[in-house]
């Protein structure tokens, strides 16, 4: 049902990359506490620009100033959820896109069945590791905390049927990230290990599928940029760095400087 | 109504420099959720002492230890609203001065009105945009989300208006910084554009300017060396990085091994 | 009543840390929010697997999968408390061990009732520095903010009579660090001051104790390893550090490289 995973060509991610930069999407993110200050420097690295608003009464309000939001539900609380479900409603009625990053879906109760209640709400993707993609689909997952045991392969058919279903894409982040609108897929095959020990690469990755959501043209290309661009600062950072602390800052640094011939 | 703004002498600044790291002034910090770490390592490199608490039961007790408060407003919420007033409270009881950083006010309403609400209960110094000061100061403003639109320069009157209407001081900053108490105007030209690529800089600056207020004597003069001590870091940091990765890391190292010769 | 305190021998840390690096244990992680990213990047780079989980209806049920439990009150609430409660229940029931980092306890009356009323639910470690052992003892403490201004040493009978009294372990972190079970003391005298300058490294050191708490054999070395490595990451660091800013990354980047042999 879905076409063979194909690398996006370095030209396509080269354009999203340049589209972003001149626009410099403001991103109000509504995420988890652990990752604020790394995801908030991940959007200003590459060009866009954070905010994040918690209090319900204001969450709609700054939803329909924003260009994109991030729903990250990695520390859900019931006051995080209830301002999370105003900041979905004022991105839907302003005609803001929203994207899901179901942190540790399948594994507890309330969060499962909170982004199961948001999933019609119409996220424009959802990015996931393969744990949480088997959860959200209703299959059978081995998920333990926020570290993905499934392959991002295996999880790619239930990834095509989310983004058929709930008419959106998905973005399945593993050693291979796979990029599907449920018919086509694009494969990212780069990174490195040391972006799994550094906390928030996953949750910054989805904020900066947000911004690329932004901006006109095609969405999926955008959505695989977004994993390209840092699955490649990643690998260059890390071919820098003498361990987590120091990768983590040149990961920034790689961004900030990230030229579309990097990407090739 | 106010003076010419003229670049504070370095030998002022050096003198209110020393006597922060004489005193290491422990500041109680009810501030955003996206900066806490970075506004305590911030305070904890320049030399005071940083200390979150955020139960309002706690906050009053804990703002009469303190040598000053911040009062930051970036993700308010109605429990937070709750500890800030506590705080506030505890504060103007026991003499300790506390400091306003009105982030994105003018922008979005619930955090307006709050500012507005406390603004009668004397902060000694308001550290802000010029966006940010022009909502404060009831005057229409471009605001959207926390980067600034409008020039610092712009927004010096109503600056001087703010100071005077509530016996206090403000920092406007921007690419140059304007210190005000309505008559006076001290400036600060110095910093880099870099400094607005990485989270927090401004609100750990308010951070810095509240732990400044607690030093007896000028405290016009405090309050410029903390916007001056910041830029000047930020510069000599830029000078030696290769993005914002690498400059946060030496923008601490920079305020660590700050000298009054420094900042002259 | 309790021994001499005497340096623990290298090979036994080395073959604790072997033993945590291969068993790379999930910690859940309810801790203050100004540490949280620290905390995670800790515990990442050491070999372990950071998860945190605030909401109380989620906490119970994460405990039970986690390998260990840290209850960090620095920035208590009351909804925080609430989650800690179901947390430490969840844990005791399914035999999860957790470790109490009761910062500023004896500071302010709140968090003090509560670590108070949770140190009967039998942590089987705490980690704190002396100011706050001897609050939790019930004697007089000096206590204002997070640093201890007395002596690690004055408060290890304190330390000992808490670890017989609640058949627990108690580690007391200063210049110099003691780790006793009532009856045997280890003491680390390693470490650096820059360590100080830099926010989280003891919030960060109590998550790192609650990993080791996970591990089978004898848990007075483990905790005292855990002290250990930390002290020795610190020194390793701050030898190749300009400031708290590079003293952080590289404090991250020893962690991941330190082996057994750097222990002796």
């Amino acid at each position: 049902m879905t076409t063979q995973p194909t690398e996006l060509p370095g030209l396509s991610a080269a354009s999203s990359l340049d589209l972003l930069r001149q626009r410099a999407p403001l991103v109000h993110c509504l995420t988890n506490d652990v990752v604020q200050g790394f995801t908030a420097n991940t959007l200003l690295a590459i060009g866009a620009a954070p905010a994040m608003v918690i209090e319900p009464r204001e969450a709609a309000q700054f939803s329909a100033m924003a260009d994109a939001v991030l729903i990250n539900i990695g520390t859900l609380s019931h006051r995080g959820a209830e301002a999370m479900m105003a900041a979905i409603l004022g991105a839907n009625q302003a005609g803001v896109p929203w994207v899901l990053d179901p942190v540790a879906v399948g594994a507890l109760t309330y969060r499962t069945e909170f982004a199961l209640s948001i999933l019609p709400l119409k996220p424009v993707a959802i990015r996931a590791n393969a744990s949480e993609i088997l959860a959200l689909a209703g299959e059978p997952s081995l998920g333990r905390g926020v570290d993905s045991s499934d392959d991002s392969l295996f999880a790619l058919p239930a990834a095509g049927r989310l983004a058929r279903d709930y008419d959106t894409l998905v973005a399945i982040t593993g050693r291979v990230d796979f990029i599907t609108d449920g018919e086509r897929v694009w494969s990212v095959a780069d990174g490195d290990p040391l972006m799994t020990r550094v906390t928030g690469t996953g949750c910054a990755l989805s904020a900066v599928v947000a911004a690329f959501c932004s901006l006109p043209g095609d969405r999926l290309q955008h959505v695989a940029t977004a994993c390209r661009v840092m699955a490649r600062a990643g690998r260059l950072a890390a071919s820098a760095s003498a361990g987590p602390g120091s990768f983590a800052v040149a990961f920034l640094d790689r961004l900030y400087a990230m030229q579309g011939g990097d990407l090739q």
